[in-house]
């Protein structure tokens, strides 16, 4: 694990070399970091890379207010200090820090809910730039959509910051049962899938049609998209899976939670406040790493498991003010 | 009482042994632990096994939060110092954590709504496992769908954690009569039985339709299940009860309230914080378990409740914050 990468071929790479980097973090834990103590802490455990931000999403929901990416200082400190990839968190939609982050370097950009987004309609256009981008997806639509505008690799949502794995667990069933659903589909129930697809970019989140003219989106017209949309369907049933890396997020707080989300066929997780917010972080991280190697064999997820110090306190998903998981269409 | 457990054999066993297993708590109490020398008190006192946890269910509810499995360390230590079988929980739909509970050597898992479910959707798929399992149920569909998914063991719910006794009764009388009912059925009755049972893996409890597709739980596809479903309902209605060994859970807090529901016709009791969080532990440990071998004799269960000092303060179901027993479907 911890592969090093040729970041300079990555600044300027292609498609193949985006989905290349994201095939190198498989099987691996990705750590929100906030500083460099924390992020020679995640490279000696084992993460495949970190998430370099200013507070973790814990603590970013406990402050509330506006979530924007991190000071470039804190990113550039992580990246210079530490030898796996970096990424780091823009906000939906948020083409101005995407295009900061990905000057000062970063290895891979999360277009990220735990930040409040800055656009209502659209996400950022992501096969524009060089560096790979990570989004979150809560069922298959969103998951197909962020694809086609590029992104390089998918993370279920679940709920950042709770140490609550239900919605992780719902997000993952949801997409699981959708791909099984598309395999069984004619060739119109296909066309169905593909216009439900396409909704996203004519409809606000529970809300009827919006103002902006879907001829006329960031990511090409509606025909352009009908038939990227199609194309990666196919690829969906073809491989009888996401054609991209996919993890799981948000509320993995022990390595039993860890092994639960690869048991589901994750390719990995990213965990956030579930380390660093626990009691012994250094021992967390590596019992998370154990049990994601590992997740299909008890006895190491238990050894891991005992490894570890008290986890992080937890959320009810239901008492929450804001859903990370309702942010993005 | 306190039959010694071959537990190598219960480890790899059938769905015989599992059964067996239930069937040698019969009659018996089940106390919460959360330590060695409470489970000393509990085996002194003549309980049938300890349940392992960090917080009894009065303390889970004030400290709020998500509740998880109890760290292997304090499990492993039980296990160790006790020879009546151990019990310890996993959250529901969590087989991360079963699989570990079942690594450490625990002789019974008890998927439970007294921890933070992990899946809105699916319960654990228990006949993969070879260490038998206890689930809570409400009415006789949950209970079902328990047995079908492979439980061994089926509690009633009760409010656990309140000390009051309304929910319990309530969820043995619901069954019973649903029991009751079922005997009276037509043939196409049952089949409408059947169907509404099936229900809980098409509907998210409260909720419309979801988005599951039902050819594909965990637990096979709705032709094995409807098989299964009918399977089990012709056990009960041949029977008159439930088909596994059947306790009665949650408030439970004096000699009397056991005896109450042991003349429900349940097979014994779990009691959680009525014990410990009693002003004298172990005489209450000792009271119940005599008022609960001679449920039917008013005057032994007068002595036990002479025994017995204070018992533990106790919390209306109305005002709750969380009502576990609506968690899991």
């Amino acid at each position: 694990m911890a592969k090093k990468i040729d970041v300079s071929q990555l600044l300027h790479g292609t498609e193949l070399l985006k989905r290349g980097f994201a095939r190198m973090q498989e099987g691996g834990v990705i750590m929100d970091v906030v500083n460099a103590e924390q992020a020679h802490i995640a490279e000696d455990s084992g993460a495949v890379a970190v998430m370099a931000l200013e507070r973790v999403p814990a603590d970013i929901r406990a402050n509330g207010g506006v979530a924007r990416m991190s000071h470039p200082d804190m990113i550039k400190e992580i990246i210079e200090t530490t030898s796996i990839p970096v990424m780091a968190k823009a906000r939906i939609g948020h083409e101005g820090e995407a295009r900061v982050l990905q000057s000062l370097g970063v290895d891979m950009i999360d277009e990220s809910e735990v930040l409040t987004p800055a656009d209502p309609f659209f996400h950022i256009n992501k096969s524009k730039f060089d560096v790979p981008f990570v989004c979150g997806c809560t069922n298959l639509s969103e998951a197909v959509r962020r694809i086609v505008e590029g992104a390089a690799m998918i993370r279920t949502k679940g709920e950042a910051g709770t140490g609550n794995i239900v919605s992780a667990v719902q997000h993952s069933r949801l997409v699981d049962n959708e791909i099984e659903a598309l395999s069984l589909e004619t060739e119109d129930g296909l066309e169905l899938a593909v216009d439900k697809i396409l909704e996203g970019y004519r409809k606000l989140k529970d809300k009827s049609e919006f103002d902006i003219n879907p001829k006329n989106t960031p990511f090409g017209d509606l025909e352009y998209l009908h038939n990227e949309v199609s194309s990666v369907l196919n690829e969906v049933i073809t491989r009888n899976r996401l054609p991209v890396v996919t993890f799981s997020a948000g509320g993995i707080a022990t390595p039993a939670d860890a092994a639960l989300l690869m048991q589901h066929g994750m390719d990995g997780v990213f965990v956030g406040s579930g380390i660093f917010k626990s009691a012994k972080p250094k021992i967390m991280a590596e019992a998370i790493v154990l049990a994601t190697h590992h997740y299909d064999d008890a006895r190491i997820v238990a050894e891991a498991s005992a490894m570890m110090g008290e986890a992080m306190p937890g959320l009810e998903i239901e008492g929450l003010e804001t859903k990370y998981q309702d942010r993005g269409y």
